[in-house]
């Protein structure tokens, strides 16, 4: 029998693994997020990111309440196997909750935390709690 | 007294954060290490990335033996404040140990990790032991 690629992920304690989504047309990182064993599984034969939400202690396809869906173009591994990185066709423009394009829209200035990045649609719209 | 900024990141029980390392010239994702408080403040006042070594349990200025120095552009925040975001110019290219740009140079094709990227140095010339 052939090794399985899953085997040489470096899984945490918990068996997670960080996973970082990079907008495969413009290079933005969009997030970081996590996977578990099932979920990278299902990363790779469905082709759109699938993540293990700690909080609500299940699989989250990301997309499945926003619509924002992360079409999988790539999946690749660092040099000490513990961490993913995918290349991610964002669907939306938006993969951050607070409706922004990215999650890392704070910057550093001046000792202070600023948020710098536009909110592209109300949080409350994408989730259709509005 | 105003709040600081150190204090607003979501360490781990640990008192890490993880850090993503980003070529601010063309977007590549270089490396993800370590940062306990020390070391992301040393990086914001001395603009060059300091990781913390999770193996040695010390701080490492990168590039302190190879000369690959990241000089730190910006510093990113994300919305959960558990990761850190670093824009930087990487001096020399390489980021990778390995002698590669980038750590991840491993990508996933038909269940089966390939390493798909180049070896630019190698790593017995980088780490002065040829």
């Amino acid at each position: 029998m052939s090794k399985d690629w899953l085997d040489e992920v470096k899984w945490t304690a918990d068996g997670l693994v960080p996973a970082i989504a990079q907008d495969s047309q413009d290079g933005t990182i969009l997030m970081v997020a996590w996977m578990n064993r099932e979920s990278l599984r299902l990363t790779a034969s469905e082709g759109r990111a699938v993540y293990w939400s700690r909080s609500r202690r299940k699989l989250w396809r990301k997309g499945e309440e926003s619509g924002n869906v992360q079409q999988v173009k790539e999946i690749r591994l660092d040099c000490d196997n513990d961490v993913i990185m995918l290349q991610v066709e964002q669907q939306g423009g938006i993969a951050c909750h607070t409706g922004r394009r990215s999650c890392f829209f704070q910057r550093l200035e001046n000792d202070e935390w600023k948020t710098i990045d536009p909110v592209l649609k109300d949080p409350a719209e994408v989730y259709g709690k509005a």
